[in-house]
Order: structure tokens, then sequence, then C-alpha cells
């Protein structure tokens, strides 16, 4: 995780805010002007224009636009990154934690649309090595899906002609997707999408045995 | 479908090219301008210097960088719907013509790459109403897997729990989640790909009785 730049922060007369409630202040606004504007359009003035700053005071925390982006885009990623892998590494059978990693990954982007969007339109806009720096050598994102669908091929639970590495991928597709599409208030709520999208998958890549035991558990 | 603007073309001493040829040329290389630099920051100038010609030329075909926008998304939107459409409007099963039209529109995404990613990431730099010019007021791309889903459902070979758009909506995302990773030559083919999510998403909205014969039949 990147630290913002500076000195720490001093309390003086009580009219500066710590540093670290600044620094959450400023990625928070920054996201907002990039996803209103776009990166490209966007200018660390619009920025500091939106937190009452002046612009040479944001060099206080980065040192450009694209560190900005960098810390933006490294805190959706870390964010979201943890809310499913603390779904993939609980017990029990890595199906069930599949699911449950699908319902949270889907929630959490239906509940994070701004961000989700910033990461997703401009992460390209980041020097490819950024873009390595932000994803992970291993894409850890991905790795959560397809170390679970691997496992569960392992446990006989995944058809074998079932690519883990393909299907990781079908599903992230899906998932996020939704942030082009879902509108809070509107015909689904993240809890049904999670829920769809979920059985959709389970259903999609198991095994004969697993699917045999489903259909005849409700016949 | 729009017209180039201007008087029709002549052919004065073999030097100029039909005007259908000349526009042809004018959306391939306006596709691969706002590929390479983006919507916002690619130039009219940019694209004359291209094709070897003067920036006030352009105004003979369109009157705004815009409308070339309009004109590049919707020539890739109108193949990529003719393409899932002529597999869609056949005869007999509608999950068989369901699994027809995934594979077709993985396939016509992979290979065509560009044109693609240019859809996908500038749709939303047209004004509303030209946005909803291409897509049309039904959502004619995503009213093809939902048709097919749809009328699936009612022959009974589709779960009745499902939501026949929100599984619409998870299938294009897959599907055209393509864009981001798939690159020629690289692990997997257009044609493995499609099979596959074709074959997920088939199993994952399937009712119990089609389930049962698959499941019946591969035992």
């Amino acid at each position: 995780m990147r630290q913002p730049a500076g000195r720490s922060a001093r309390r003086t007369g009580g009219e500066r805010k710590p540093r670290e409630e600044r620094w959450a202040e400023l990625i928070e606004v920054a996201t907002q002007v990039f996803y209103e504007k776009g990166y490209e359009a966007a200018s660390l003035q619009d920025i500091a224009d939106r937190l009452g700053m002046l612009k040479g005071s944001l060099y206080y925390y980065i040192q450009s636009k694209e560190d900005l982006l960098f810390d933006v885009i490294s805190a959706v990623h870390r964010e979201g990154l943890s809310v499913i892998q603390a779904r993939a590494d609980t017990e029990g059978d890595p199906l069930q934690r599949l699911e449950n990693v699908i319902v949270g990954h889907v929630e959490h982007t239906c509940r994070n649309l701004v961000p989700t969007t910033v990461f997703l339109h401009e992460l390209s806009a980041l020097p490819p090595e950024r873009r390595q720096e932000v994803l992970g050598s291993e894409h850890a994102y991905q790795g959560v899906f397809r170390g679970l669908i691997e496992l569960a091929q392992k446990e006989g639970l995944v058809r074998a002609d079932v690519d883990p590495r393909l299907a990781a991928l079908s599903v992230l597709g899906a998932t996020n997707w939704v942030y082009r599409w879902f509108r809070p208030g509107g015909e689904f709520t993240p809890e049904k999408i999670g829920a769809q999208m979920a059985e959709m998958v389970i259903r999609g890549i198991a095994s004969e045995k697993v699917l045999s035991a489903r259909v005849a558990g409700q016949a």
C-alpha cells in the first residue's frame, strides 16, 4: 500500500485535519471527479477546487495526477479484494465458498459503483508497470475465483472439461459488467443479482455428480 | 443507418475513389485512431493525417468528431447485431439457438477487438439520445438474448426462477468482457471460449428436466 507523501500531520489550533483524514477525503473527491469528467479531462485544479484547497497543496500528498489515479485505483482494488478473500478463506466446500465470493463481489460492486467505474474505465490509463502493481503479478483478484474453481475440480465438484481460468474470466465478466447497468433502487437488488449470478455459475460448472444431487434434491 | 453527407461520387480521371469506398476507409481509420488515442484525445486532424486528406475534406462526410464516433459505433453495433440475429432467427429449440448466438457473439467479439473496444469504451461519450439511437429503444442486442431465454422458459427448458433480463445481462457481461482479455494467438481460441461460455450458460439456466436429460445422456 502506498502511503501519502509529506510530513506527519500536526493539529494546529484544531483547524488542521489529521493527515489520514485529509488523505481519505482527497481519494474520495478524486474518485468522484475522475468518475464525472473522466481521467483525461479531469485536472488537479478541479480536485483542489472541490476540496477548497490550493492546487499547490495537493503536492503535499501526491506528485502528479497519475499518482492520484494510481492511489484511487489501488484503494478500490484492495477493498474489493479483501471482501472476496475473506469469503474465500473459510472452511468447507469450495463451490459453496465460490458462491459466497460471487455474491460478495456483486454486492460490493453494486454498492461502490463510482470507484468501481473509475477502476474499470481508467485502469488502462496507468502505465503497464503500475497496472501490474495494482493487479498483482498473479492477478490476485482473478486468482481468488480461479483458485476455488481449481480446488473444486480436484474434489470432483466441477466438470473435468471446464478450464478454470476461462471459467474465472467468465464469472468476472458477468459480475463486473453489473457496473454498467445496475442502478440503485432499480428493478433488481444487489442481493437478487448476486444470488442469481452465483446460481447460474455454480450450475454452469458443476460436475454431473453435484448436479444429479441437486436435481434429485429438488425433484 | 446514417448515410455519408455530400454529393454523390464522381470518378474524375480514375483518381477519385467512389464515395462508398472512401467512406468505408474513413470509418476504418477513425475506428483505429479512436482505439489508439481514445475518443477525447483523438482529433479530426489525426484522422485526416492518417488518410492523407486535408482536415477540411472530412467535412464532406461528417459535420463533427461526434458524428464520426456515432457512425463508428453504429457500424460495429449493426454488424454484431446482424451476426446474432441470423443465429437467433432459425427454427428449433430456443436453448440450442441461444447456444449458437453466444458462440457467434464471442467469435465476432474476438475477431473485431478494435471496433468492439471503441464501442464499449466510447459509447458513453455519445449524448444520451444518440446512444439510445444506436442501442435501439428496446435494447435490440440484449433483446435477442432475453427473447430466447423467455421463449425457452415458456417451453419449460429454463428454470422458472430465472429472471430472463438478469440472465441476459449476465451472458452479455461474460461474453462482452472477452474484449478486455482475449489476445489473438493466446491460450484460447475464439471457438474454445465461445463453446465453454455457451455450455456454462445453458447449464446455468436449464430446467431440471433438461439437466436430467443431459446428465442421464452423459452417464
